[in-house]
């Protein structure tokens, strides 16, 4: 058998993804016609990856992911063309009682906080927050890609509620060592009430070419479950000084649990500060989300997008999604 | 840990695939040289995937399938550079007493039958019908793609043999709703004997630009499981209205049982006319399917190939499939 | 179910792999400057792959394997962009008492020959006669790639210690059958001692282009483990006619156990005679790799590099593989 001996497995990977397509009718408030649509990734991004945890003693353990996300209407690897194919996550790490450490490409802590701070979650396609806050086509307000690669993080343990991450991105650029990305953020979680803080310095990824060289770009975020509704509040700061640029985004939004269900209430607001023209974008979205198992669910979201200069224009998106 | 917490699996996805390779002397009608070869896919287009089913109660279930495939001569995954990665099938679906409903990349029902309906099966490379009717090699009749993009299909149930699948594949054009693909295949099976009948409109995929808009195909086919021999038969038509192309496809086969294996015997005739010149081509092939067990076979076919206007030339494949 | 009912599966295959990151600050002798990166397959190139085995009775059979060369501290398939999806290994074949036979892409004995005999093993960017021999940065003295397409390939059974394999790769050039590859190798294994003999000539792969027609490289390598140290010795020779190029490299290596991990060290040596000018490259390495267990180790190399004209630079790498 051509495999080297050393490379001899003794197993330890498990197979999990996500699968959620929709039908829908989509006009963004800039665009020029309306689109029907079968598309992927309604409520959650399709993907699938290994993953596995190992027992090391002592209270050690080692830990990997490969995630691989998918365009499941066409089959095809990634969000886009530009992706690479483990584009979700792509790392290795060692955890103890005084946290964990990871290498590879990882999750950028602040996408995360957006995803867990608003009632659509992690929706890159529905949720207002995320729209305008990592997709292109919203003009987003964060550079650098939502995945992080050549990326150092460490997370501490929980202590007294609190979470600590730090991520250190390496630019691998020649005799440029200073050329990096940086993300701190706090995760703070006490029965019902929730709260992220974080900031990061972005120098390396998608939209820094020149003459953007650096992003710094800060957010604060809290939900409280009052049972019979929670709701998510969320503020985030940008600054990109090489083109003058800042954003400011505000999101609240509410879930209501109804039955095997939850209905799902949220609107978003970017003001975009540039030297050569000021504009504002407001999206909200409204949208019932039906469990058929805990695996499985179908979705209905209607979602409304203006932006300063185009009429008002309105989407909607009917969906399945499933978890294996 | 960076991956979301709605993204927790409870499992429920399966491995599998077919690994097929064949060493071959393969010689078109129409190519200018012999080509002596390595190459994957003799009977079975190689792939690997994952699929899983999951039962909702009250006779419900949710399935998803992610299919790849795999020139596993050279490790490279689709059939061609052309392909995405789940190009052999992405979907999702929900299916209960009223049939099943299903969302994403789908093999064409058209494409499934050509497969059902001839000795040779699926085997894209050396059934005689498979290569006239979908291999662009052979100047393929069907135009589209073999799986479709952004396709709900509905499959009903079984009703007296008959079952019934619809398929409309989303074109996703701005303001153009009507640039679809529509399928429709009625399957009947009754005993030893078995037959489809399927119809097609296409305007979407591989072969339909400028100034191609759309092609309406139609197919019926039948088979007979005599024990000693099963024969089939099937019988096609496309129209091309913008080349003012329409070809007729005619395929006739037998397979023999022989100890652990089959003798497989077919002959195809595709007849094209066009404004400027018309064309026939008749390729017939003769294998030997023999079964090592229910998941490993070797098998040996010979493919004879002519085109007007060209001499006929000889095809050898011998070669090993294995499912996983 | 849109899948085709021949190939219904019923399982049999492994997920497994390894990932490998580490942090580094790496120059080459002839590198106009030092980069500080998080690189993938420090010590092993990582990668993910499936594989099964099938027993068919009376002593045959059946085993594939599929396996993904990763990219992973960016999530990308492949060594490199030029890889395709299943790098590392995509074959199938049978076995029995009179060895095994197995089609596709396959690892090349000689690069398999190239890690078995050094303390570095497969490494591929910290072991030094892996990177004179078989990297494109270091001017690698084998041309083709580390893994062959098309490739037929027989293994004997082990016959007193002794193992043959022989390597067909064709070039599947139309009327050109003599342009493939061959490789012939013979692996003695004997209590502490072992030793491989490889001989071959490449005319397809990478480094094969106009006017370089064929190479031919020999290779021989031994080990002898006293139980305290295990040593290593290796000598290659290339010549390409068509550049009137010839290389012979050597490498002398040794790996002590000490505790839970190893001590290696490794110096190789090329010298590269053109008819224009000849150049040597000086490459030495070493290194500590600590098992955490049989799955997990962690490793620190320190690597020196000199190449004829340029002057003497190190590199550091402290990493992490974990094997699944």
């Amino acid at each position: 058998c051509p495999a080297l001996a050393q490379d001899a497995p003794t197993g330890g990977a498990s197979i999990y993804g996500v699968l959620d397509q929709y039908v829908g009718s989509l006009r963004r408030s800039d665009q020029p016609g309306r689109t029907r649509v079968l598309n992927s990734g309604g409520m959650t991004t399709s993907f699938w990856g290994m993953r596995g945890t190992e027992d090391l003693g002592g209270g050690l353990r080692a830990f990997f992911a490969l995630e691989s996300f998918i365009q499941a209407d066409s089959g095809t690897f990634g969000r886009t063309s530009a992706d690479p194919y483990f584009s979700r996550n792509s790392y290795v790490g060692l955890g103890g009682a005084y946290g964990q450490l990871s290498l590879g490409r990882q999750t950028n802590a602040l996408y995360a906080a957006t995803g867990n701070f608003n009632p659509f979650l992690a929706s890159a396609n529905l949720s207002p927050v995320m729209l305008q806050v990592w997709n292109t086509g919203y003009n987003r307000a964060v550079l650098g890609d939502s995945v992080w690669d050549n990326t150092i993080q460490y997370t501490s343990p929980e202590m007294a509620g609190f979470r600590v991450s730090a991520a250190y991105g390496l630019g691998e650029v020649a005799d440029r060592p200073g050329r990096h990305n940086l993300n701190l953020t706090v995760n703070y979680a006490n029965g019902p009430f929730a709260a992220v803080i974080s900031a990061q310095q972005v120098k390396v990824g998608p939209g820094l070419a020149a003459p953007i060289a650096s992003q710094k770009a800060q957010m604060a975020g809290l939900s409280y479950d009052f049972s019979l509704v929670k709701v998510y509040g969320q503020y985030f700061q940008t600054d990109t000084p090489d083109t003058r640029t800042r954003t400011r985004t505000a999101q609240f939004g509410a879930a209501v649990p109804v039955g095997a269900g939850r209905v799902m209430a949220s609107v978003a607001r970017t003001q975009r500060d540039t030297p050569l023209a000021d504009a504002s974008r407001t999206t909200a979205a409204l949208g019932y989300d039906h469990y058929l198992s805990k695996r499985t669910d179908l979705y209905a979201v209607y979602l409304s997008d203006r932006l300063t200069g185009y009429a008002r224009r309105g989407s909607l998106a009917l969906g399945v999604r499933h978890r294996f």
